[in-house]
């Protein structure tokens, strides 16, 4: 169970991260994160000493339930398939929201990285992460001979990434799903190429 | 030739796009465009009412550029070697500017989508045009026999523009070619699948 404290802290992340996503990070101001939280400033710095440091921990707290969901949609009858579900799962998240504020990582990775580093590289490791786990199951695929590609799994792992969130950006503009799914089309297109 | 009015403009717009790529639209102030034009901030307002107008220009502006970009990029001996010769131009494009600011319609389209529609519309019509671009190449493709893709034209057409802005992103992120050159070797292999 969590303290009083705890659950002040959870909450102020909660409604960060909503700005966060929707508006970005530098046209978030204080007075919103006070007026949507209801706690009082002197509060929100005594758990968050800066803006920047309250946005490094919302970045954290969603990489932490990123990689939790990240790893509970990679299920299936074998490694293709748990690839498919995964991009399966992340296109349902987007339609949920209504493709409001797409992916916070993607939007950090745009917004901060050429002028903080401190955010550039936990935007860093969570997409390495996530290429890891997807190269594991490229790997399992090929070794179980499910998969026959030509392209390097680093590289197609690094490339399933990159064309996820480039369908995520997509949907966000028309706000519409074909923008990511035509995405998870050229996904399975790739899964599927045995040669 | 330009007059000295329309040079001040395009000076304007020229600097701002620097800016305004970079660091952002809602993150750029008025200040920083005038430090960087040295135009004076009546001189500014004459030319653009407020910063919203200026912000329109600079993407109107951009696009212009990119079209004609877009366009002598496509070229080669044959439609599938066009895309491939225009996806290589991105990746030049992108390591000359060290890989600082990425693609400014990318950029605009997650930080200004879900909060101004002017910008938004601007940026659907970038990423449309672009994707029928590629789609006419993919569709001469197929009549010649040089591809024979089970995906339909239009969302390969859409997820090529997708997987581009995606590597363009990792690209920016990590500060390297690799995640770009990733993709674009995606795009080889799809262009290459003869089923």
């Amino acid at each position: 169970m969590l303290s009083k404290g705890q659950e002040t802290q959870k909450h102020i992340l909660t409604e960060s991260r909503k700005l966060f996503t929707v508006q970005g990070f530098q046209n978030t101001s204080i007075s919103q994160i006070i007026a949507a939280t209801g706690v009082k400033k002197g509060n929100l710095y005594y758990y968050f000493p800066s803006k920047e440091e309250l946005g490094l921990a919302v970045l954290i707290d969603a990489r932490d339930e990123f990689f939790q969901i990240l790893e509970s949609s990679l299920v299936g009858g074998n490694p293709v398939l748990k690839i498919i579900h995964s991009c399966n799962s992340i296109l349902t998240l987007i339609q949920q929201k209504n493709f409001v504020g797409g992916c916070l990582f993607g939007n950090t990775a745009l917004e901060m990285t050429d002028s903080n580093s401190r955010f550039g590289k936990i935007v860093q490791d969570i997409f390495s992460h996530w290429a890891k786990k997807i190269e594991y199951e490229l790997e399992q695929a090929a070794s179980s001979g499910l998969l026959n590609s030509k392209i390097p799994s680093t590289s197609l792992a690094t490339a399933i990434v990159a064309i996820l969130e480039g369908g995520i950006m997509l949907s966000r503009l028309y706000k519409n799903k074909e923008g990511l799914e035509d995405c998870i089309l050229v996904i399975h297109s790739l899964l599927e190429c045995k040669k």
